[in-house]
């Protein structure tokens, strides 16, 4: 079967890639897109993306974490809900379709949903979830966990680079902390969360695909490191005196490259900075960070312990300290096998008859959803190598076009699933 | 001769001390020691030296370029001058002796002086330069150059790290960058320039001495390094895709420590910083300073290429761009002979028949001087391996009544040698 494409479809691919760039217009820098958790910004992407939630027919609110909803009533109102959606923050110096896509295509799917008059056997629900990437505070996933009923209140304590504690932020952003929990959705209010997403790598460009079905979500760790020495005048202290926290620093950023290319595991330095930072001052410390990943949580913890190993050797042998603080930990997550199998019917009706299978790299939401309901995700090609996370990042209009009617054939196929199998409504 | 100090020696060298705490009080931070050139707390030490100064018996003003000055008249009025002295800024997290103990010694010299009535063949001028370290605009020994009539109108518009140029800073201050050339000396008004720095090196404490003499300052040369990669998802980007700005600058900042080790140059990365610094994103570019000095040029020269050879190389590797910017260079500057046998012959007076004579690692403004006049240095030992430009820095009181007697002593040795050779007073 040949792709097929109907021009309606490819109308609203481009509304969507339009409003892709008016999303990435939001930004708290004039040169930069970066829209961070509890920002000025969230609160206009919010608002905008609630006007095109209502426009689509659905009711809208912003949930007590700051995570923007809509909803649409199924064959009868108060029905446990399919979630579908994605995420509205940004790192620093994004590009416009991380997160944002797939918000955007689930308001399509709702709003043709909706249009069609469908009398579907759950609620269908959008969500854009606030603080997937964890930019200004550090710790990922913080509106899904809160919608998963995961929030822990140490978090209340976490600051941004300003010194501003997460508690502070919220207060400002005119939510209320003790009714974070409102937020949480009971198991039995959900049938499942289905998320479209670029994928954010190289694989469907290079197999020459539009979308692909994910397996699991990678496991991911995160940490805080840092490597202390002795501050010291560059000219006055002689090699075999210093002990500089650079030096140590950069030979473990090299060791950890090779040990994560060695493992099959990505390892990723993403963060760092020497202090006190003086062109004439030997670094007596150095704060960076760490963030691995793989396909299996055996490989990446292996990895982890032979990072500390190397980590510790050199400092030894420079006479440093090396120090490390775990700032987050989620385990692979699974796509379970019945929404898989509806995303994969979704790909199929758009001419692609052997759907690709490839497990994410990068974190999502679903790994915090995962605690209650399943989850499965539909990776949309994106071009470049798969560049993300840079403003480089790139979608085809046409493959948004094949991701819409995929993503809306999936919900078609979740809604007969549930119709065949009435006592998926709820399960946790 | 055994070492011999007399307690008024002591006593001075306790206030000398005091005073040290006294300015070192005077920062930009609550928490650290920064006091930067242009600075609210330039002002004010300049201030409070001043008071010094008069008590002293001098007649004080502050130059055109910011820095302190005092002048005790010789056996006529408007002799040329002697001067004496060091910096009163700092670098970031500053320990109290670097440029302060000098500028205090050179006050306390001048103070006896004049107590003594002594006339001198010349007049003897107290020096506190301004932004020896570079600190704020990354361009040193801005206030002696401007002394020394070596003021680059180009360095106007230096910015400091708030995007502030130095003539905005300037003006700020309340000086006039029109009338910066009124801070510099003619030859013919000076004799010569003594400063005593603490050595911020372990030679003298490993030679159990209090005191030595400078016969070179090593040459310095000073770049601002860029690696530039593309940033992407730490998770989706494979490793062969990765072009990782810092992963291959902490392999050069490896390197440079090795080319350093083998050539016998001091080669340091100061400061380093990767952007945009997400934890979860592939560095896409890296800045990073390099800061070389050696005894001789040559060697530093030959480092200089060895490490741009190794950084195109790494670039080559990775997919990378590398590139580098001079911001400073400063060739070797001698010590004058004249002079150093000044030093030498203080330092004798107290009781250590043959000085030790080291070459400087680290630059001073004598450097600047040296266009204008013959300068030598005397090196006072500090303790704690001769940790500096760290809270850590320390000297011993006994040694800076040491450093007092010889440098008072070294000054007769000038006033000597300019009656014997009255040729010297102007020579330039």
């Amino acid at each position: 079967m040949m792709p097929r494409l109907a021009p309606e479809s490819v109308a609203i691919a481009e509304r969507v890639m339009d409003r892709c760039d008016e999303l990435g217009a939001i930004s708290g820098s004039p040169d930069l897109l970066e829209r961070v958790h509890l920002s000025p910004e969230h609160r206009r992407a919010n608002d905008l993306v609630a006007t095109w939630m209502e426009e689509a027919g659905l009711a809208t609110w912003q949930d007590a974490a700051g995570n923007q909803c809509g909803r649409l009533e199924g064959a009868e109102p108060g029905l446990p809900a399919l979630l579908i959606g994605s995420h509205l923050d940004t790192v620093r110096d994004a590009g416009r379709y991380d997160g944002m896509l797939g918000v955007l295509l689930a308001i399509e799917v709702a709003a043709r949903i909706a249009r069609r008059d469908v009398a579907l056997p759950f609620a269908l629900e959008v969500v854009g979830f606030t603080d997937e990437e964890g930019t200004r505070f550090g710790n990922a996933l913080l509106g899904s966990r809160a919608l998963a009923g995961g929030f822990d209140p140490a978090w209340w304590d976490l600051s941004d680079r300003d010194g501003l504690s997460l508690r502070e932020a919220f207060v400002d952003f005119g939510l209320d902390p003790a009714r974070i929990h409102g937020a949480a959705r009971p198991p039995d209010s959900l049938v499942g969360y289905l998320e479209a997403h670029i994928e954010q790598g190289p694989y469907l460009e290079d197999a020459d695909r539009a979308l692909g079905v994910v397996s699991s979500i990678a496991g991911a760790r995160r940490f805080e490191l840092t490597m202390t020495g002795v501050a010291g005048h560059a000219g006055g202290t002689p090699y075999d005196r210093r002990r500089d926290a650079l030096v140590g620093a950069s030979d473990l950023v090299v060791e950890i490259e090779s040990v994560g290319r060695a493992a099959g595991v990505i390892a990723t330095v993403g963060r760092l900075q020497a202090f006190p930072g003086g062109i004439n001052v030997i670094p007596g410390r150095v704060e960076f960070s760490l963030d691995l990943r793989a396909e299996f949580d055996r490989d990446r913890d292996h990895a982890l312990a032979e990072i500390r190993r190397r980590a510790h050797e050199i400092a030894e042998r420079r006479g440093l300290r090396f120090e490390s603080r775990e700032i987050y930990r989620a385990d692979a997550t699974p796509c379970a096998p019945w929404l898989r199998e509806a995303i994969a019917s979704g790909i199929r009706r758009t001419g692609d008859e052997e759907p690709m299978i490839l497990w994410s790299r990068a974190g999502h939401d679903g790994m915090a959803v995962s605690a209650v309901t399943d989850i499965a995700m539909l990776f949309v090609r994106c071009g470049k190598g798969g560049i993300s996370h840079h403003p480089d990042e790139t979608v085809e209009m046409r493959d948004v076009a094949f991701a819409l009617d995929a993503f809306e054939d999936a919900v078609s196929a979740v809604a007969e699933r549930v119709q065949a199998e009435p006592e998926r409504l709820g399960a946790a």
